[in-house]
């Protein structure tokens, strides 16, 4: 780390700065895919750090009550300037990712609209979206239950098809089958995509997605039979204080039979349930995509972590003066050291695998679209695995960072605290990553007790086709490159 | 686990409970180290949990202002209390520990009168400690300064003497020298005893301790160049936030010469410095006796933990069923066992290691009184290194609990995102970790170093001095035994 002139004068970082060895500027594009969306996401940071209406200085010092009206006001606020500004949909990303706080806008755009993108027929889809995309109503995602979380399958809810109404009758049989966490649930949504056990001719057809009206468009009051609330505080001072997860409970609240969304299998008039020609492998193709988004977050977080973490050693003396002179800047530790550019890369190489992952959704996705399932298994092992092994390595990281400044560290103005309690749930959400790890072992596992029965093996697992060439190799390599570190990684 | 009867109708701590296949009672009773202990402890838990001032519910829901107020309001109530039922020393601590909630009282009896105790003359004891006593002043522990933590050498607030007016004039000249962190500084203290360089005839002397009065005994407002304030909100809702953590600076504030600590080095009427005959290793007994009660509570904490993640996991019941039955208990899964476990474990370990410890300090206070330094680097080397380890064991392992009950764990009605907040600074204060594990190899690699001078290794590190004989040694054991185990540990 440079020790120079600017150094000893105090303005540390511009000495650190001059001494870099690499093109910033090329770096900044690498980062970013492009110089376009370099300029882009300046262009979107400037716009909100301008902004009064986003300012976060206060973030960790309002009540909840107070923090939650402030959500209200950002996004109400950021909708404006994206319809004001005629905003691309990649700008419109960019400034919601930079006003960077969890609120209801999240799910709506994140979860419920997709859900019926994915979900619902093209009719369904005419007449739902263009009133999500106005916002004339507001959607959450209602799947978790108090009871139930990773075994999707054991959700309680009920939707029991009345052919008497020609509808579905939703209804929340026990305290477990209450719906438990959905963001967006607890004061604002009107509107939610709830996944229930689908219930015709007395027989239970397992879960469906139904959307459901829970409060009024008149006076936002819950409707009749629908029960729900917030679910209280969450850690952290800020973090997701801000988003109203809730708890919704029904008792046989009535929907028209075309509320249930019906791309992947329908209930007809008589209330026979009859699948549609649209593969349900399609839903997984949503899942790799929500993850591998994941994987591409967490470089964002574990990046604004180094980032803080970096400066802070920087500027930070400790020790190690001599006569009194300057102590050490603690960048200068190997013990900081050690702990710290290993994050670094981290950061990097997250960011690049998110790259990946993006690829490998496209690739999957037309090969769906061509009704070819071969690399699926694959495609989902890789997400979650990644998923799994990149979020638990950021939240680890994130309080490494906190724990690299010290006392500082514990600081809410140091950042660190709230970025972590911001990022750590996405070790839990979206499947929980032990959960996450098991499925890639079983995958792995089932890899490897096919390969007898000659089934080759494809993309990232394609390797172990050649097991019994790797097993009898020795390796006689004297320098390392590339490929010899990969070929070492696949036979080890 | 247990899944019985008892179980299947929805009580499933009563099933686990029963299931026990130790003496719960004998369990207790070891735990807390004596029958009397577990008495005065469930009296005092009692105590503060049927008194509605001492309420807890709604800690995490308070602002700032409303939650530093309750802080001031338990702790008036919880001193009334005290002596209302004239509670013993046992007792009082307990109660304050019951009341869990950190704030100024900690600071007053934790540092500023075991300051004035063990660096204060008997003259300044009669002095200070009954005003201490009384609370007629209210004391914090001055040392950390905005730059300067783990290097307490470096600390650059300046006492000097002057002998026109025989008294000292305390000064903060840079911004880096502002007192930074002190608990009970920002808002609640009268008094502080503050290290500053002592300088005297124009010479350094280095850090020394200094009662400095802070606020006017009248009004409260800060005594003419004495500059204050609070740090700033820090992680968590509640958890620290309820600490008045603050800033301090001095412009040449002016203190008798009688408020220099002078138990162990004076400055005479004419500026004379001169060391008195009190051996200076008294103060390491100091930092030994406040170590050995960190890794105390680190059993308490982890415990606490430990406790909320075992009873989740019995409650809750995820995948497994088979034809509709109930599910699996996660308690049952080894993937639940294999983390949660050894956790619970190290919360038994800790409590263990932590009564050792404090035979530890009475045993080096008894030689140091005796002149006898002997054992005084191996026990500062075991508290250090104990010390490091289980607050970094234990903040891993409340996370990694709070990991255990899924998104339940992440609401503050689980309890343990403000465990985590209130426990992880411990990693921090009182010597940062990686600072206490360098120390700790130091005096390892110093004592393998001085193996070949003849000098013994005492205590813990006397297996050294049979390197020789270990390093020739096979094993031919075949059954585990205690002493088997640890003659492996030694050679290995």
């Amino acid at each position: 780390m440079a020790m120079d002139h600017a150094a000893a004068e105090g303005d540390h970082l511009a000495a650190e700065r001059a001494a870099a060895r690499f093109d910033v500027e090329a770096m900044k594009v690498a980062w970013a895919g492009s110089r376009h969306a370099v300029d882009v996401a300046d262009r979107m940071a400037r716009l909100v750090a301008s902004d009064p209406v986003f300012r976060k200085d206060n973030r960790t010092m309002l009540s909840r009550k107070d923090l939650f009206k402030d959500t209200l006001r950002k996004a109400a606020h950021a909708w404006k300037r994206i319809v004001e500004l005629r905003l691309t949909e990649e700008e419109a990303s960019l400034l919601r990712q930079y006003v960077d706080q969890p609120g209801y806008v999240d799910l709506h755009w994140g979860m419920f609209v997709p859900a019926i993108k994915g979900q619902g027929t093209e009719e369904q889809q005419k007449k739902w979206l263009p009133l999500a995309y106005k916002f004339q109503i507001i959607g959450c995602y209602a799947q978790t239950e108090l009871g139930h979380g990773s075994n999707v399958q054991g959700l309680e809810t009920t939707a029991t098809f009345d052919p008497k109404t020609d509808g579905f009758v939703i209804h929340s049989p026990t305290l477990t089958s209450s719906k438990w966490w959905p963001g967006g649930l607890g004061k604002a949504s009107t509107h939610a995509v709830v996944y229930a056990r689908l219930i015709t001719e007395g027989k239970d057809y397992g879960i469906h997605g139904f959307i459901v009206q829970l409060r009024s468009l008149e006076d936002h009051s819950p409707l009749p039979g629908v029960t729900l609330g917030d679910i209280g505080g969450k850690f952290g001072s800020g973090a997701y204080n801000s988003m109203d997860n809730g708890v919704l409970r029904f008792d046989h609240v009535r929907i028209p039979r075309d509320q249930m969304l019906m791309r992947l299998s329908q209930v007809t008039r008589e209330g026979k349930y009859v699948n549609s020609d649209v593969p349900k492998q399609l839903l997984y193709g949503t899942m790799v995509y929500v993850r591998q988004s994941i994987v591409a977050d967490a470089s964002k977080a574990l990046s604004r972590a180094v980032c803080i973490a970096v400066r802070y050693s920087a500027i930070r003396k400790q020790f190690g003066s001599q006569d009194g002179g300057p102590e050490t800047q603690v960048l200068n530790y190997r013990t900081q050291q050690s702990r710290l550019f290993p994050l670094l890369a981290s950061a990097y190489a997250f960011r690049f695998v998110g790259d990946w992952l993006n690829w490998l959704y496209t690739d999957v996705t037309q090969k769906l679209e061509a009704k070819d399932y071969s690399t699926l298994q694959e495609a989902h092992a890789c997400t979650a695995g990644l998923k799994a092994v990149t979020t638990s390595a950021t939240a680890d990281a994130i309080e490494e960072c906190r724990k690299l400044c010290g006392g500082h560290g514990y600081l809410n103005s140091s950042g660190l605290p709230e970025l972590f309690a911001v990022y750590v749930p996405a070790c839990t959400y979206e499947g929980d990553n032990v959960v996450l790890l098991l499925q890639v072992a079983r995958i792995l596992m089932k890899t490897v007790s096919q390969l007898t029965s000659g089934k080759q093996p494809v993309g990232t697992m394609a390797y172990m086709g050649k097991v019994q060439h790797l097993m009898q190799s020795k390796c006689a390599v004297k320098t390392g490159t590339h490929s010899v570190h990969l070929y070492l990684f696949q036979a080890s």
